[in-house]
């Protein structure tokens, strides 16, 4: 493997790490010995059992960081893997191991691609950082968010942030993610009271109250959403109730419900439409609301200019902005003002067994982030 | 306890077997003994581990039958029982143990109430018989419904069948059911398309299609009832979906619905109607349909007039005909066409620990069932 590219050959390394979350394995220290030799000041955050590394470049605005993750979701059976999955290898042009697309891949990339723009630019203009945590992967409480919050504590900005998470559907660049819904769980408890199916006036079956409102809560439009978010959509993942006797009216029924939300609703605008419903259904009814994330988005602008512009240059096709899909760290850090942008490989083999990413890819993935920071930084 | 009445002395004797269901432990060895000496012939029906009982004095119509089972519930934690729940006692007039109620104290009754009957008129007119089984609180698939097959093979008819089920609900003979509802079960899964709820256009969430059929089965009226039977009641149980993961809509829902059925309605329609009501919203669904007892009515005639008679004469009370409750074995026998009603004793603390009756009311059923042997077969 003496031949591969600086991106491919740095890929393997932090693959060949078993960093399954919440572990980072060394990644992050690899990572800040190349980025202290060429100018960076490293600060290794730990919150609980997470590395974070927070490495910058320049004292001066406008600032453009790189954020990522080092942990990987678990392998599964290994005996599933065609390769062993902390054995990188690549196969007929295919880089393959956990993590190759999700999102070792994009680390190695933004790291040669820093590493030849300043090279190229010693003098660049304001500041590259790079934000990287190992607990993406797992619950998010100790990584990210930490690290946002000890940013904002001592006041220090970035202006754009380029999230390596793989973004593209089916060429490299052909989709940015320029935000992101915002999502909303409650559960949802139905009271009623239990009794036995052959004397139904003495029992109130919360199947049969909470029936209307669920289906009424189903067909709510909540909002048309707008040019950058399809509408707000609302789902119930799960729905129990019963003793599972059949002859007995059950005395409650739980439903978690989820929203994902676009810019055009508020998560107090929406817990109050939810209790409004209920409430006109005559329910007795509790909720216990968790809110996983706020929306983000980054409208048209240097950020979302820049890196279409350098997906243009590197690989001629004009990406498509999206803000469809799951959550990312991204919706922490654009809470800060930050215009975020998520620009990674082809996202198809992500958490599965197998993981693959195209090699010649992540060569064309660091090309894009080196012309974005070369239209930004210069 | 030497002077006990027969009646309560053989129900001591009864409840100190422990024939926990499907057991008989010797109580219609003992009941057999007494029947035969009278002139009964006996005919025990084995069948699977069920110990049944049939026996019958006289040859000639019309054949009134005494029904009822030996077996018994289980008794929970015995350290949570006053007195031991095999070991009868009598405190402060209560006789205490498992079955006093349900329905050891009623064999007795009627045991001694049909060896007074026949001391009294050796040459009454028609048949006694006595249906006992020892599956009646277990599957009930052994037992009554067995004999039932029996007789009808070899064409033997029952006219009128007294059915020693706690009946009565404040005072002894307040109270005798002359009907009961049916009662049909079905499992309902209802089909949607798995999927992340960040991409609902890709799933089908059941629960959401689900939800509208459910409100109007739920709203739906099946019948108004008649003169015996309040409208036909139709309960969801049990209502599960959903993967656990609160990201995830779910592939399917399950539902266990009940119906109990007046007179008024049949298992066709009813399967006829909620077939209709799914396919009007358009689901995808399959039904798996279970019948578990069809409705039956005694309406007023010799059988019910006569108890009824019995009943005035002994307590000086109106009973109250009603169809109300659950299942009985009562069910099976109105199978053959026989006028069948349910007399026992106040049923307030069947399956219940330190389930007790009553001893006076032993004795007062006991002569309401001789009453009813007097007015039927003389």
């Amino acid at each position: 493997m003496s031949d591969l590219s600086p991106t491919l050959a740095l890929a393997c390394e932090l693959i060949s790490r078993d960093s399954t979350t919440p572990e980072d394995a060394g990644c992050q220290q690899l990572m800040a010995e190349r980025l202290a030799s060429i100018g960076f000041v490293i600060e290794n955050l730990r919150f609980g059992d997470v590395d974070n590394l927070w490495a910058r470049r320049g004292t001066d605005g406008p600032v453009l960081c790189f954020a990522g993750h080092t942990d990987v979701v678990p392998t599964g059976p290994v005996e599933r893997w065609d390769n062993p999955p902390f054995a990188p290898k690549i196969i007929d042009g295919m880089l393959h191991g956990r993590g190759a697309a999700d999102m070792k891949g994009s680390l190695a990339a933004m790291l040669v691609a820093v590493e030849r723009f300043v090279a190229e630019h010693p003098q660049h203009k304001g500041s590259i950082a790079f934000l990287i945590t190992s607990d993406e992967e797992g619950p998010a409480t100790e990584g990210t968010v930490k690290v946002v919050e000890t940013l904002v504590a001592r006041q220090e900005k970035v202006d754009w942030c380029i999230v390596g998470e793989p973004s593209s559907t089916e060429l490299v660049g052909d989709v940015v993610k320029n935000g992101r819904r915002g999502s909303l769980n409650a559960r949802l408890t139905i009271k009623g009271k239990q009794g036995h199916v052959a004397y139904p006036h003495l029992a109130r079956n919360p199947i049969h109250l909470a029936a209307p409102a669920l289906a009424a809560l189903a067909a709510e439009v909540w909002d048309n959403g707008n040019d950058y978010f399809p509408p707000t959509s609302f789902q119930i993942s799960n729905l129990n109730s019963g003793t599972g006797a059949t002859n007995v009216v059950p005395g409650e029924l739980v439903a978690l419900i989820n929203f994902r939300f676009s810019t055009e609703s508020t998560v107090d605008g929406l817990k109050a439409r939810v209790t409004t419903l209920l409430d006109q259904h005559g329910l007795d009814y509790e909720l216990d609301w968790t809110l996983s994330g706020l929306p983000f988005l980054t409208e048209p602008g240097d950020l979302l200019d820049g890196v279409a512009a350098a997906i243009r240059e590197v690989t001629g096709r004009d990406t498509q902005p999206s803000t469809s899909g799951g959550t990312s760290d991204g919706r922490f850090i654009a809470t800060m003002g930050t215009q975020v942008v998520e620009l990674g490989p082809i996202n198809a083999t992500i958490h599965q067994v197998n993981e693959h990413i195209s090699a010649a890819d992540l060569d064309t993935l660091t090309d894009i982030y080196q012309a974005s920071l070369t239209r930004l930084l210069v």
